[in-house]
């Protein structure tokens, strides 16, 4: 039998996931527990690198993703879920792999110079959030995960751990330290309701998971389509159209999504009836997980209890590769 | 009875300490035991950051550290002499603290910016460097020490150090953590024997605690002196004189040192004279030293029996000061 691959993924608990999390991840994870040794993180000390005065919101988002992930599916029988702060391996380890990387190195990173720009840091970086990179190296090693699900964008992160894990197993002589792979997933990114690109928090273009029906079909009704689409009887553009894109995603009968497609095309299908339509698919998509959330909702001890169990198992993991790590590095006292 | 001041005070195991740690900092260590509380902190986390490659070097360092230590009369029942990379608190607080001050701010530390030039780094400055006062700041505040003996140059570290203080203690609304007071010794600078101001391994001007007889015989017969003073009866300058600073500071007969001075300053003193006395008060005071170490490095296992003992009573404090901050960040699950 051949090893399951490790699989290491997770979110900054900042706020509730929505429909382009579980387009993006969420919908990967409930499938990769059935064939890989998949460590889900509910990554708090990463939230604090660009939240550190609001510790309350990190917290408090804690416990609602990790109800976000039960509602999806995710199986604390199948997915080790964890509170990242509670590993104190990922702490040590990010201090030693800081020795391993140059300041320069971490300046031009990509990845984290766009965040910048797009999270309006300016000259007042925190030194945290230019060095988050190496603590999600140290994540990654802790676990030996050989894929980790990410977008495009953040390519630069998977090559600068693997960049530390051979400057590692190089000067140490052993080795301790996997390099990983980036699983890109096959589907892009679900654009926000108002058009733009992404759902983003900060965006207010997001549909919620928790959401309730009355929220989602509002926000369904509200949310922009082919802005030259006046009259019905006009021809609409599906492309770019993000009423057809959510249906792309979550509307399970292609057929009829060609046929409104077709249709909106020529002409004389109203946004109304397609947006009807996505807004049952969104419905019948979100009742069962709002039901399985509310659940868990009613037993918040018992969420906490899981998270507990799963935060276990991973310290056992992290910790092993700690004492492998600080063995090579001869601080074996 | 009013609370025993917290001293924290420590060194980089990366050699065995010399004449010029025992003026600048050992021999305070050993007054301060009596009327402090004091933690001593063999500093292996920092002195990886600048000597990641070589970890055996400090790994071995860290028993000599101790040995020199327990040599010159620091003792573990009355300080607490400890391992910095067996205290996890201190990982986790570094962490925290990085996101408190702004990498722009790390960027412009007068103290790192100079030892970067000193250490030849140029554009390789590894990360872990660039954060070592962070690194400090959680040692300081792990054990909410209010004085920290430090250099003249090492002001701006206490300084950091107590604005990450003020900023932690302001956004999380509880004063968890303490600032703290630089002790700055009165005494200079011990220069090293080729008259170079300061002692330092890589100048291969130190005579180690560890030296043998014949070595600090060897030493002291090629210490400089002052160039000028060529023949015995020329007349020679005592200020800037190692031979006569080191005196200064260790020979206990001050009557003798004067007359020695008076002499040499109006000619018809040889060198060879005023080495002859360095050597037997030097001799006077390393040889018990010299014993007291050789009988600890006859018992190793008992020597790391009390490093031991140390960090367990350092880790129960710092363990402490991170429950504190942990409440304060809401971390507390």
């Amino acid at each position: 039998m051949t090893r399951r691959k490790i699989v290491l993924t997770g979110d900054r608990p900042t706020g509730p996931l929505h429909l382009g999390h579980f387009v993006g991840s969420l919908k990967n994870r409930v499938e990769l527990q059935h064939t890989c040794d998949q460590f889900v993180m509910i990554a708090d000390v990463q939230a604090l690198t660009d939240h550190a005065e609001v510790p309350e919101k990190v917290r408090e988002n804690v416990l609602q993703v990790a109800l976000d992930y039960l509602a999806v599916g995710i199986d604390p029988t199948k997915s080790t879920v964890f509170i990242q702060s509670l590993i104190p391996a990922l702490f040590e380890l990010t201090i030693y792999y800081l020795n391993l990387i140059t300041w320069n190195r971490l300046k031009h990173n990509p990845t984290v110079k766009q965040e910048i720009i797009q999270k309006g840091f300016g000259e007042s970086v925190p030194a945290g959030f230019m060095v988050y990179p190496v603590s999600q190296a140290a994540d990654i090693t802790a676990f030996k995960a050989d894929l980790v699900p990410v977008g495009e964008d953040q390519l630069p992160m998977i090559e600068q751990t693997n960049e530390i894990v051979r400057h590692f197993n190089r000067i140490y002589k052993a080795p301790v330290l996997v390099e990983c792979q980036a699983l890109i997933p096959k589907i892009a990114r679900l654009p926000g309701t108002d058009g733009q690109a992404k759902m983003g928090k900060s965006l207010g273009n997001c549909i919620y998971l928790s959401d309730s029906a009355d929220v989602v079909a509002k926000k369904v009704k509200g949310m922009y389509t082919d802005p030259n689409h006046l009259r019905v009887e006009d021809p609409g553009k599906v492309e770019g159209n993000p009423v057809f894109t959510y249906l792309d995603a979550f509307d399970t009968d292609t057929a009829v999504i060609q046929e409104l497609k077709d249709h909106y095309s020529r002409g004389g299908l109203g946004d109304s009836v397609v947006k009807k339509r996505l807004n049952e698919v969104l419905q019948a998509f979100l009742e069962p997980i709002r039901q399985r959330r509310e659940e868990y909702a009613r037993d918040p001890a018992a969420v906490l209890s899981i998270l507990r169990q799963g935060t276990e198992k991973a310290n056992q993991r992290a910790h092993q590769t700690l004492m492998e790590v600080r063995q090579a590095m001869h601080l074996n006292y």
